[in-house]
């Protein structure tokens, strides 16, 4: 963990790894998780999936890797890894448990057994990045209804990892956050109806929003990150006249967080704010964060751009975790035309590479 | 008007002029339009405004120009007017009945007689231009207060320009068009809080922005234009799940759209949609206009990059008028700072040079 406030001499023991999951074997993980390899972007990094499944992935692409298969039935199977990995090749553990017979699924088919592959494949780097054994979590996209369909009833990855994490206690709270080269948005709400957005807002949400993404700011090495707070409103509410959120939510959570020390100023008209974060080679941002209240009005702007470079950050989590900003594309799986750059990003930001944790 | 469905002969008369208003005495817009005359970007363009306040905008720019002032109480004043305009000189009418001493104001303050002069060049052009007279209106920034200050109760140019097109009667109904060189989008909602946004939806505002859009764009040259249209939602509701008004609201009113001819689809999820919409050098966008529910889902993106080339464009008017996308900046006003370009991006577009209308 590269960061400012750690000596590299204080940082993880040397050699963890950082552990990819291959996503759901019908999906476009596997190859891109192998596209990426081929493009040198999975240094220190250990898939963790089905040998089998990266082979057809390797297949689908033209274009093979040798692979070096890890014990994962071992009590610590990173111990001195890269000795056992030669050169050239890509690093692949295998989940105890997995089912047989992956490479046979159809591809962009949702089915019960890539489900809980792509579960245990989860569960099982989670446990490691957990117990110490690894760096970070990367997830390759998984299938939603191939969960559901091995009786998963995790949405997805973010409530699976907080349960995980929370090891039979209470959820520790999470919020996402999307950030590319050029902007950085952390979103007060996500899926949910905008009105049932709006009337989830309170000021304790929002703070609480303030407070992790501080935190994790911290942690990734800026002393003290500077979040920009995006009105709900038109023009933040122009003082009242088009709605109160602002008034009485946000500036309050925002007043709490500056009194206990956080650099955090807003609310901003949302038209504007993400302009103003946006870092360029010509002009840095005038923030490095924005705290968004809705789901579209953080995405739209970290979207605009593309996505090829989108990473979605898991804040929150006593683990780091990133995922590219895709999901499983079915409609092109198995055709080797997936762009893995969104999963080559969410690998730099999982290991500290980007600039300002950027 | 340059079409390509109207061929140059069957113009408009030749020699009618773009009218620019001056906006707020107090404000950046006569230092903008200056700044225009001087950068090249007001050919074909009469300034509606008081001479003496352009020569203070002069001295405040350090670089005066030389006006030829037409007689603004004439009642053809634009007839075989580039005549009178010797050639670097910026040509000037002034409404009748406009308050002595502007060029006394204070810079930076809200002042009646700023406002009922702002208003007046307003009032006056907009009749010039409804009498065909004038090609188009482009209107540098007036200040709300300031018209308040001078009994003038409309909140903006949008809403007087309504009033003075109905001419007693019915309000023309209008929508807001964001444009710069790359995105357009037009709105379904403004200047309402969120909440109340969404409650003003309905399928028939929808698909009476869904046919001002069209029917301004097929009016710009533009046979069939492509409306994309994005949800409220997150995921556009993603089928229901996340919000039901893009099945209630939005849907039925693309039908109908469909139906009357327009090329019209969605609903989008509004986070992807813009991007998809973008026009760059190396990409044609999928679609030539984003309709967007609220203010805030259309104006980010239109504004992310930058609002040095955005262009405010009144949809629905029985005339073409086009301003720029800043208002006042009293803070800067007189200072010589300000920066013309969106000012001359919307003389640019209400003169109908952007490629594809753009």
């Amino acid at each position: 963990m590269s960061t400012s406030t750690t000596p590299p001499d204080a940082a993880a023991p040397a050699g963890r790894p950082l552990l990819v999951t291959m996503g759901d074997p019908a999906g476009i993980g596997p190859e891109c998780v192998l596209q990426a390899f081929h493009r040198g972007a999975l240094a220190g990094c250990v898939v963790v999936g089905s040998a089998a499944v990266l082979r057809r992935a390797g297949v689908a692409l033209g274009r093979p890797a040798m692979l070096a298969v890890l014990d994962g039935t071992a009590s610590r199977p990173f111990d001195g890894w890269p000795d056992a990995v030669p050169p050239g090749s890509l690093a692949v553990v295998e989940p105890p448990g997995l089912p047989e017979g992956l490479d046979a699924l159809p591809w962009g088919r949702v089915d019960a057994r890539a489900g809980r592959a792509s579960a245990l494949c989860v569960d099982t780097a989670a446990g490691w990045v957990l117990d110490g054994q690894a760096e970070a979590l990367v997830t390759a996209p998984i299938h939603k209804a191939a969960w559901a369909a091995a009786g998963i009833h995790d949405p997805g990855h973010t409530e699976r990892l907080q349960a995980l994490s929370a090891r039979g206690g209470p959820l520790p709270p999470v919020r996402m956050m999307l950030t590319n080269g050029e902007l950085s948005v952390v979103l007060v709400t996500i899926h949910l109806a905008l009105r049932a957005a709006i009337d989830a807002l309170s000021t304790e949400r929002i703070l609480q929003t303030l407070q992790i993404t501080d935190h994790a700011w911290r942690q990734r090495g800026l002393p003290r990150p500077r979040i920009a707070v995006a009105g709900l409103n038109p023009h933040a509410g122009e003082d009242g006249l088009f709605g109160d959120e602002e008034q009485r939510l946000i500036a309050p959570a925002i007043a709490a967080a500056r009194s206990q020390g956080l650099d955090v100023c807003g609310p901003f008209p949302p038209d504007t704010v993400f302009m103003r974060a946006r870092h360029t080679s010509v002009r840095p941002g005038a923030f490095d964060v924005v705290v968004a209240m809705t789901h579209d009005h953080g995405l739209i702007p970290v979207k605009y751009l593309g996505v090829e470079n989108g990473v979605n950050v898991t804040l929150g989590l006593p683990l780091r975790r990133t995922s590219p900003d895709h999901g499983t594309a079915f409609d092109i799986a198995g055709t080797g035309v997936a762009d893995p750059r969104s999963l080559e990003a969410a690998v730099r930001y999982a290991r500290g590479d980007a600039p300002r944790g950027r």
